[in-house]
């Protein structure tokens, strides 16, 4: 079968390899769509992510979807021939971190498509039959991919603890930050501003029901903008859904005193600067968003119910063998990419 | 009458200025004893505070504890004679902060001895009655002067949700710090880490029952070391009372998955540098301490029932006249000095 | 002038008053409308409300909309011919729980139209101009009127902390249940249950989008049914909007292991029942909500967005003469009455 | 081997039954010390408890420390003669309450000595490894009887989130309202009052440190008097840890606005009145404690470092024989029975 390596930043390539064997609790899964996210992107454009050391190749995807082919023994919840998206975390389940709740502090995740362990960009793929997540009828492929999206902000809005009312910014309109704004929305927020530097994404925030979507040419002028807006006051609840960059002064600026800032963009390089005079005279919270727990339910039943809107994400589709391709878009922001699928 | 003005860094001159008269609902008092805090020192160092535009001089002093003098009309609460303590936060009472609660965050805040309000370095002072605190006879003028700074210390403890057994760690032991340390412990925290690069202070962080106090010489190894004792698994909660420098990556790396990190001191520069990849791993929050709300009543009490130590903080006491030596010797850690007093 | 004046259980007598004259800071209000509260009927129906000891007469009336007529002395915010709602809640300002944020639990608190108050069912009223709340054009008076009952909504709702995804129930399908209703809707809850005696009722909380609406005939069997439709599990918030009798035990039936039941409906008798041993077995969490807090600029913010309705409460209308019919038609829950108003 | 079995309200009987065997993954113990719990006093009382339906006989126990006399194939953490206490509970791991951090809260738990799973009070018991808590050298037989019980009343604390500073009140100075009371010191409670019936008890309390220990002998009586103590203000955090009778009543009344209350206590009839109106007034918020939850770690460690006294608590030691003595002393609260053991 065919599978896409990484081999060094900017260098993925489509290789032969043998097609595996669901042992006991797995499921053989044919792959059929593996959606590109920002952390993928960010191992594509370094060869890595943050400080990582980690040995190349690895096969990158972790926003997967695919048909159940061979049910390996004991393997319960799903059928052959049934379609499915994944659940890439696979917490240990006895660290002190997962019984108390919280799964995705796990000591000792593994996590599909993150060093060490390959992920879905491949035609087969072997998974343990418990973290798979069983599509309705009425759930496209497309959809399913995004399911994991979609845990992700709704764990950064939880976080956030929108309250009716509040007033909500979202630095950064790519999948995720367009998500968070959609479950904002859901949570009855007040004023919803969205920025980012591409019009095409400011677009889609609009459609979703943003109030201000704000292009940032300047940074200083859109916390300024934003302030005006708010006649000095500040936002209730700040996103960071970009690259934790210029972003988190952005956020710091625009947070009114004793807000939250939910930091849940990936800083391309270590540190992040906060102006912490800003910060302290605010006496702000900043809470970092680590992936999701949980949510896996409440986001199947909002698409369900159809109160938010994944398949508008999609703006592209790239056959495995263009997947160098698909990354260069999605690295570059080419040709208005949103969220880009690597269909298999 | 003499007062102290800080004409620039490392510039302050004693002055003659004309007695002031209380109005209504003022007092006139004759201060008595004032306290340098750090924050003090970041004027003195730097001329001024953060980014903060200032025109001096300006009068420092914020800790301060008298003898009222004389009581304008309609004033309550306090009589002739009565030896008080100042609260020295003024605010507003009708912005949205202080409606809901947080006057620390109060949008119109006046602030003795923070610009442009002149502060406690003056024989005698004109100031609201509402905000004297008066003294028991039981409480000395020390203790008076350092209500303030165990308020700005149960503060940040509140902020950080101590429970019993939770494992505290003190980045910085001065003054904040080994009061935070103190009201630590009255929390029933499990281990208690406190660090600091000066030995002197560490032994006052031991006599006040620290599990661990460690001499930052090289600070990945005082983090490699607070890792180590814990297992590997880190802190539940990390004050940062240093100068939110390298300590507050130290914070970051030492807290546990799910930690939080509170930050009370003053960076001397704008920005701090958080290692977001790491923060983001673990799921941090941080929390940036405003000075307090609400908390004189519990630092009053915990004082008389001698549950805190506020005496032994004060090794320095200087008169008026030598107030820049007062300041020199806070600036540069001079002797050994941990809370250093201007008697008037 | 004419006012409306409680004299006992059930009774009510149209009087004449004099015209009251503004004083410094307050302005005089013609009123033109006033709502009857579950609160009022209470009054009405026991000739007191709770154990409270009261001396009648008293006027009754804090859901009030008006139009200043004149405005005294140094009142600021307002001008002659304004329309305004009212707050009723006059809370000292200086209390431990003023300070700290919860005027609502003021220790000195004066309550238009709640003993020894007098309220609103008056042609004039003289009431100070900082708790008026000016009526944009779009704002009609019954929208007016009830800015108080959506206050009221949005405060029990805020303590329900309703997470996107929650399913939420709603006991009682009054003017409160519905905006409860309506709030919870906003906040992104999954399934919302709503369960009242009166189908009329029932019709409404569809029309505002219950997931299921039930007619309660017998307690347990909507019990049942409830725990039926979500397979055993229960419900995550639950409100108790009726009157705090066997609603109650209702909630903590329906409560799921670890849920939150908020009670706002005002028990005609002193105690509640409930049912301990499953409120223990399930760890919940009980909160009594208590009027509001800091709820009028986001109520009004709703109002103008359209994002809830408030006129479609509104079934009944009665001139002052009429003042007993009026109270006898929603003593009785007569003609499908859901919000009276009393027009002056 | 014996056990002792309850056969219906005041029956226990000493019976002959054959020893077991441990299976893979669990552990044949040798039974040396069982206490006897609020709880177990309801099923010796009632036959029963709360409105559960069950099939007598039953073996009561939860509480209880013993010796490794083998392991099972596969069963970690422990050794052949090794002193161990038990964790009673056995949550399924795989509900969604136990995902998401609350095995207390399990749907599916199984609890020793709770019907229908047989408990400690026989001489060996087949338990899995996994829940077995090693004891140190320092710490006795008792003090590790007494862990599950520093459990609950860690876990009651918790819920209270007590801040140093806060005034506390214990209703019911058994066993867990003594813990509660020196977890609530540990936590830098401000003023402390303990109430009970018994005077011994309260001389206890007093002797763990209450400020106050009041006899109750009328319960409006002692009410009013912590009420006049506080200056009418009443107090922050009430455990009502007796059994939920009229101490609800005092619970309520006492409590501050604004205040928190958690049920420890078992109601022996159903329905906790809770007078409704009261509650209402003052925003309280009622929180019922289940059990525990994450415990374990920390009640070692506070029993280890000398911060909690366990031996003080235990007053009767009983020989497996008169098992029905035991429990007739402490169903009557003869002797001045607080904590009575029995040995096997």
């Amino acid at each position: 079968m065919r599978v896409a390596r990484l081999y060094g930043a900017g260098t993925i390539r489509v290789e032969e390899a043998p097609k595996p064997q669901p042992g006991p609790g797995e499921t053989l899964l044919r792959i059929r769509r593996v959606g590109i996210c920002g952390s993928d992107r960010h191992y594509y454009r370094h060869g890595g992510i943050g400080e990582d050391k980690m040995t190349l190749p690895l096969i990158l995807g972790h926003e997967v979807a695919g048909i159940v082919e061979a049910v390996g023994k004991g393997a319960q919840r799903v059928q052959e021939g049934q379609r499915v998206a994944l659940d890439p975390a696979q917490p240990c389940g006895h660290c002190e971190f997962c019984r108390t709740g919280h799964p995705n502090l796990c000591e000792n995740l593994r996590f599909l498509g993150a060093w060490p362990v390959d992920g879905g960009m491949q035609e087969w793929l072997v998974y343990p039959a418990d973290l798979l997540v069983p599509l309705p009828q009425a759930v496209s492929l497309n959809e399913g991919v995004l399911l994991e999206t979609l845990g992700v902000a709704l764990h950064a809005a939880y976080l956030g603890k929108i309250q009716v009312g509040n007033s909500v910014a979202i630095l950064g309109a790519g999948p995720v930050g367009l998500l968070i704004e959609q479950v904002a929305k859901l949570s009855g927020a007040g004023r919803i501003f969205v920025t980012d530097k591409l019009e095409n994404r400011l677009e889609k925030a609009r459609a979703f029901g943003a109030d201000e979507a704000l292009q940032v040419s300047d940074v200083r002028e859109v916390s300024q903008e934003i302030l005006r807006i708010t006649a000095g006051r500040g936002v209730d609840v700040v996103f960071e859904a970009a690259d934790a960059g210029e972003t988190v002064q952005t956020a710091a600026t625009i947070a009114r005193p004793g807000g939250t800032i939910v930091i849940v963009g990936i800083a391309p390089r270590g540190p992040i600067y906060i102006p912490s005079n800003l910060a302290r005279r605010k006496g702000l919270t900043v809470k970092f968003s680590r992936r999701m727990k949980h949510t896996y339910p409440t986001a199947m039943n909002l698409l369900l119910q159809q109160r938010v809107n994944l398949a508008e994400l999609v703006t592209h589709h790239f056959p495995l063998d263009e997947v160098q391709k698909a990354f260069d878009t999605v690295a570059d922001y080419r040709d208005g990419v949103l969220k880009a699928m690597i269909d298999l």
